[in-house]
């Protein structure tokens, strides 16, 4: 059976020596023989092809009829990035999760550098708890609801206040020793829309990081929603995304205490109000309309804007735990209430924002750190003179940055499609947003190689030898 | 803001330069005030303490009754690596997610190395596409159904035929070119079980590996199939779990050749006949009642045993490509129907299965390569000689595995529970089944510090120094 998972045009074959070999032998025709690597040899993981890669540009539409009301909607549908399914609901195509695992990857670190553990909760919540909490009626038709075989009433979470105090509650032995607790997780989340738009910005079914914290004291508990703020401060950063965190309403969650977190953009459904003189910043709501003077500082003028909102924190006191009973063991052994907090943050919402606020009209571009891939190489047409001579290097260049730059193993794509012009795939490339495009040009027959590199963050363009690429990408950050 | 992020006995820490000394400062009080590094100083990250894990030991179950029906359930449950929220549906608790990721970053790499990409469908399946199918009606009870404020008919998917093949038929210009064309995903699935039982065994929400497979021809289709089924034999053989091919019934997926991957286990739901002398087994339900004759080799005979489905193959054909038109364009630029399969794993049910095969009545036992954690050291008991004079080793011990074992960052944890005996300590350890088990004893007060480490896999226990235990552990795989 072993000879078959090498059949040609795989995008990635178990074990392929030499990645460009194998472009060369089994090159756009899909029916290469290659054998392979006996069992336990030394893997050198091939390097993924455009050709081969499913990422279909402007997919039709079926039945849907889409309106492409925002910048990142329009690029994400025409770049095969997303696709809808329903109104609201979106295929990920393979591109998108692979930028989503790395934003999670991100998200991980920051919350377990605060302490937070990560769990898994279910999407089926049982009516009987949101009934419990009053907002089996209060969250009137956002809510999806639905019944099982026996009649059980469920709803699918939007939010997952309940179901992890409840998880909390149910430990008789908590003790004051093991707070501040902080349980989180990035799952898909469920929310019936009346207006889903904007693509993955508001959508009816999406990946939200939720954490929920558990703390002895208010005092305590308003320590631990400073932390979580700093941490999304340090996300938003390491993206390099402009972040503003603004005072917002409580909503239906409750609590006394909230902030959203916004990236100003003119497609933002959110109006924020901004002081030119001091950091206080606000949602519309949470003003008396038509105010103007900064309630902080008292000098400034607010100024208006708009803004996509990212993330969510809210200060909710005992307003789950008293109803729930999630209480902890004090230092007196004394069963005392848990003050608590909750934390959003939009994952595939970021995603979107990234590319509306960092895009240009025709071209994605990603934080550097979320980019599905960081680096496209651009192998020559077929019959050029290049093409015939650039064998060598061109493989040497993949071999370098295979052995010398391991972190990079996935990141870099070959684009093969050599019946097309370098111009063609330049602008492909261009559109798509790779950080670093390099180009196996004319210079590749230099008797010591040089390739075209093109920053595409910077926009800036340089000739660099093989080594001075490997010293180049070396420093590419990933995650 | 900066010194929130350090306050005491948070599990992990941003920045802490000895973990030891972190553990002793804040130990188990939970109000130290150490402060950060400076930003941008390097990190040593620090490292998990039992102390301050979401392993909730004996949750009580709240409004649910649920038996403890088989091994896997009850184990996971007592252990706090799975808390019932409604039947059928399960918190996943920190560690559990945490042998689920790796689960899934195995898979990924097995999906991947025979041409998978990974893409993420939608839960919400629109009623239109099951009609369609026809499956509409078909699947009876099993299906979710709901309703959108709208009042358009969904149900959340438990398997998703219809929604890849309409998105690979939205597709005009798919070239022969491109095939196969591998698409899979990790999701939560739903399926409304008349009786769901046997914890994460079998699920009313699941979260499974679906890949989805198109080829230019029934005998391309095959190969894939193959190849598929030596993916599946090379991700059980890389667990360590023997499971048994048989062929299997179609059930309402459809198609003409099917095969179940099976592991045997006296609670498996499934009987199997199985050949004594030729490699022919079979689901009973595939052949005549009363056969014990083997239809292949006809010399054997057929015994029976039980087993746990982990994984499921079809070749479906034209089934579902022809209702949804997903066609190719052929050499001739003709279009073409493609012949398709589809492949599942329960990633889920294969977590619960691998406890429930591997486990003793009392302690859990994972593959190596999903334990949650790698190592677990115990530090010795408060008061006692060894743990005023051990200090200087022990902290010794931490930073040498994290600086020579990079690999294992995150994968050490320290049972800093100093209040309670060793052999307390060991006996947990045992329960939850560490692969490795260091303990700083007597030995660590010796000129050359030596540490007791058990293998619980093994059963082997040895005293290595610290340059020992590096070299044992650094062979140690992961994932």
């Amino acid at each position: 059976m072993q000879p078959l998972l090498h059949r040609g045009g795989q995008r990635l074959v178990r074990c392929a020596p030499r990645a460009l070999a194998l472009v060369r032998r089994h090159g756009t025709d899909g029916r290469g023989t290659d054998h392979p690597a006996p069992p336990g040899a030394a893997c050198t993981p091939s390097v993924p092809m455009v050709s081969r890669m499913y990422q279909p540009a402007n997919l039709r539409e079926g039945g849907q009829e889409s309106e492409l009301t925002c910048r990142s909607q329009r690029l994400m549908q025409q770049a095969g990035l997303i696709h809808p399914s329903s109104p609201g609901c979106y295929y990920y195509l393979p591109a998108t999760v692979r930028a989503m695992e790395k934003l999670v990857r991100l998200i991980d670190q920051e919350m377990q550098a605060i302490g937070g553990q990560k769990l898994d909760m279910p999407s089926l919540c049982s009516a009987e708890l949101w009934r419990t909490s009053e907002r089996w009626d209060l969250m009137g038709k956002e809510l999806f609801r639905l019944q099982d075989r026996h009649g059980a009433d469920y709803c699918l979470g939007p939010t997952h206040e309940e179901t992890v105090t409840t998880l909390v509650a149910h430990q008789a032995s908590l003790s004051y020793r093991q707070l501040p607790l902080l349980l989180y997780q990035v799952t898909r989340k469920f929310r019936d829309e009346p207006k889903p738009r904007f693509g993955l910005l508001r959508g009816r079914e999406f990946y939200m990081k939720d954490m929920y914290s558990f703390d002895v004291s208010e005092e305590a508990a308003r320590r631990t929603y400073e932390s979580v703020c700093h941490a999304y401060d340090m996300l938003f950063s390491r993206l390099g995304l402009r972040c503003v965190q603004v005072q917002a309403d409580t909503g239906n969650i409750g609590g006394t205490l909230s902030h959203e977190f916004q990236l100003p953009a003119d497609i933002g459904e959110d109006r924020l109000l901004v002081c030119g003189s001091c950091p206080f910043s606000a949602n519309v709501e949470t003003l008396p309309s038509g105010k103007t003077d900064c309630p902080r500082c008292h000098t400034g003028t607010l100024a208006e804007s708009k803004g996509i909102e990212v993330g969510h924190t809210f200060y909710l006191g005992t307003k789950y735990s008293r109803i729930f009973n999630a209480t902890f063991s004090n230092h007196q052994n004394q069963a005392v209430v848990s003050e608590m907090g909750c934390y959003g943050l939009g994952v595939t919402r970021i995603l979107a924002a990234a590319v509306e606020v960092m895009s240009t009209e025709e071209a994605i571009r990603w934080p550097g750190l979320l980019s599905p891939y960081q680096v496209c190489i651009i192998l020559p047409k077929k019959g050029s003179k290049v093409a015939e001579e650039s064998g060598a290097s061109a493989e040497g260049l993949v071999h370098a940055l295979q052995e010398s730059l391991p972190r990079l193993r996935g990141e870099v794509v070959l684009d093969d499609r050599n019946q097309m012009t370098i111009g063609k795939r330049l602008k492909d490339a261009n559109r798509l947003g790779y950080p670093y495009v390099v180009v196996v040009g004319q210079g590749a027959l230099e008797e010591t190689p040089r390739f075209e590199v093109i920053c595409q963050q910077t926009d800036e363009t340089m000739f660099l030898s093989k080594d001075g690429l490997v010293d180049l990408l070396g420093r590419v950050e990933t995650v």
